[in-house]
């Protein structure tokens, strides 16, 4: 949901400036640009900037669109047309990508234009950047949502004692990480964080879960829905369970489900999943502050940087120096920001032990806001038995 | 998570009455009981019943044991040992039953005790109570989850415009109505509710999505887990998945990620599945505050009850008539609340557009507590197009 808020920094920003006329926005991203599909935003509900912060999804609508080389003339043309001479486009890898390639088109042609690229990526793999906008929002969703389901499985761990939870994250694993910010004792829930960084052997991510159970009497395990095997495979992939339906249909579906089910074969222990999909990156009540308010200083610094004469660079996160934890604007070339993939670094996952670090707990625990909750843990206060055993 | 707060208002409640002695509590229910595993709830942290009314879980633990006819003797005699004269045990069905045997065992032995059952579940299927104590905030949970997956999904819906949103209810289906208590105008989502008071034909179900995905462009669909067919069976064991799996293992999970899975294949479009699973009972954040309250009302209750020698009673929620929603404690006889399931009846859902109606609206809205959020919609505010389509 922090995309809004970028966009209503934007938005706020580029109302304070009298050198700026019309503020558009495109449609869909570039697909919408491409259809000339543009609204106005200065005719909008006075309240937008305010509401924008409290809406999930993207108010101005996604695309996963790829444009095709012959395409960046008819973008020029548009451009042109509406006389846009500032362009801000949020979004992760691929948007950095599409800036970078109009930021050269517009410079070619020596139409004068700046592209400013904002960052916005749930998953957190944009290098350059301290984090993305997004994911302290996505991490303090599952850092709670991890504590709750934990107690919640706890509690019933007579008759369901194994959880598997199954996160985005399909090249990295840095929201499955965040599950473990909630975890205070080594007791606590989650028992186990996998992340596709490392491969799996299904045989020793069960051995693990079993000791888990044969230790605490209930596990709670945390699962990146890109985990893969040393294959390469994703687990579900490699389980031949891709290709088995009645129908002869191709069998999709979760990471988390398919190790319910191989914990319950094979080890015999009854087990479930859970996946929150979605709603992991929708939240609006488990939103982190400090992200909501970095996505909006972005957006309204990405106007700043384009007003000062800048083009083609992506605006970061530089995280100050220091125990007390402060973020501020700056940036990193298009071209740069939109190769590579950020991976947990070795440092912050203690592979042995299947969970993050005490680093990456000092990395994460800002960028969620608020303090986590606590919880209610009756004191063991045992009243003498009086009966022989049953 | 309101068991907890229950469970705190009969804490406050006993407290306050000098002639109860100890208070204490069974571990994980009746099997702990059994067991004689009694803990002393006297001898406990002071913020105790502040911090069990934002615990999720059961703070004591849960069981799912059916207490064989030959094991209310030893209930019976640790009763009287540890000198047990007030009996509490919050439920569902299960547990009322159990709390209806051994009321009927006390009294037939003669022994002075008081029995008094305490609703709780979320699938709000305990007949005679307005509703149980859970589904508030549950119904909450799924309300504010819809919408925000619903937002996230309506701005993706140019890759992947279905979801379906796949709730609890194996019988029943008051928490996937509940999803559409945000709904404000038609096109909002959820576009269509299952549940499994009435069967579902898959090709049906399928038609309907693919008439909403017409007219909207997308499609939200909230399903029930419990979902059948016209034969009885649920929907993924009537496809055969259920057998299809390349060991030979037998395919559990979800029917939204069925769904999914039929939807792209037999309509084409591209669709996901989100299951928040035990997210949804075990939230803090997404908690109603009244359901937080009755639960408390009710725990209190159940402890003056007892001391007026009430007993073999089940706790319930008596609404009181007129548009000022309020409700009190009454009591039903724990035999009547044991037997049968309470549905969805017939006026709370509209079975011809798949969504719930204004009856049910009346009904579950003031359980949620707080109003709902409201989210940014931009204005179609076009910029005429200067350029010729693509």
């Amino acid at each position: 949901m922090v995309i809004n808020s970028t966009l209503a920094g934007v938005i706020r920003e580029a109302r304070l400036h009298e050198e700026i006329g019309e503020i558009y926005s495109m449609s869909a991203g570039i697909q919408g640009l491409l259809d000339e599909e543009i609204y106005d935003l200065r005719r909008q509900p006075p309240d937008l900037v305010e509401s924008l912060q409290r809406t999930p999804g993207s108010a101005l609508s996604t695309c996963r669109y790829r444009v095709k080389p012959d395409e960046y003339e008819r973008i020029l043309q548009i451009l042109k047309a509406h006389d846009i001479r500032y362009f801000l486009y949020i979004g992760g890898n691929d948007s950095a990508d599409t800036s970078a390639q109009i930021a050269r088109v517009v410079e070619a042609d020596g139409y004068e234009m700046r592209v400013i690229g904002l960052p916005k990526t749930i998953d957190n793999d944009l290098p350059h950047t301290n984090h993305c906008p997004g994911y302290g929002s996505v991490a303090r969703y599952i850092a709670i949502s991890t504590m709750e389901a934990g107690a919640d499985i706890r509690s019933q761990r007579s008759f369901t004692p194994i959880d598997f939870i199954e996160t985005m994250g399909r090249d990295t694993g840095w929201i499955a990480a965040a599950a473990a910010l909630g975890k205070r004792r080594e007791a606590d829930p989650p028992h186990l964080v996998y992340v596709p960084e490392r491969p799996v052997r299904l045989e020793e991510l069960l051995e693990d879960v079993q000791g888990v159970y044969n230790r605490y009497g209930y596990a709670v395990v945390v699962v990146s829905e890109g985990l893969r095997n040393e294959e390469g495979h994703t687990l579900v992939e490699s389980s031949g369970a891709l290709e088995v339906d009645a129908f002869g249909h191709r069998q999709r579906g979760g990471v988390g489900e398919y190790l319910a089910r191989m914990a319950m074969e094979r080890l015999g222990i009854k087990a479930r999943a859970e996946k929150p999909g979605v709603l992991q990156r929708a939240t609006i009540s488990l939103a982190s502050r400090v992200d909501i308010q970095e996505a909006v200083m972005l957006g309204a610094a990405g106007v700043r940087y384009a007003l000062q004469g800048i083009s083609g660079q992506l605006v970061i996160l530089v995280r100050e120096p220091g125990p007390q934890y402060s973020c501020r604007p700056g940036l990193v070339p298009l071209e740069q920001a939109a190769n590579g993939v950020k991976r947990l670094p070795d440092e912050f996952m203690d592979y042995e032990n299947h969970l993050p670090t005490q680093q990456f707990h000092e990395y994460a625990m800002p960028l969620i806001g608020d303090p986590l909750p606590q919880f209610a843990l009756l004191r063991e206060a045992r009243v003498e038995k009086l009966l022989p055993p049953r």
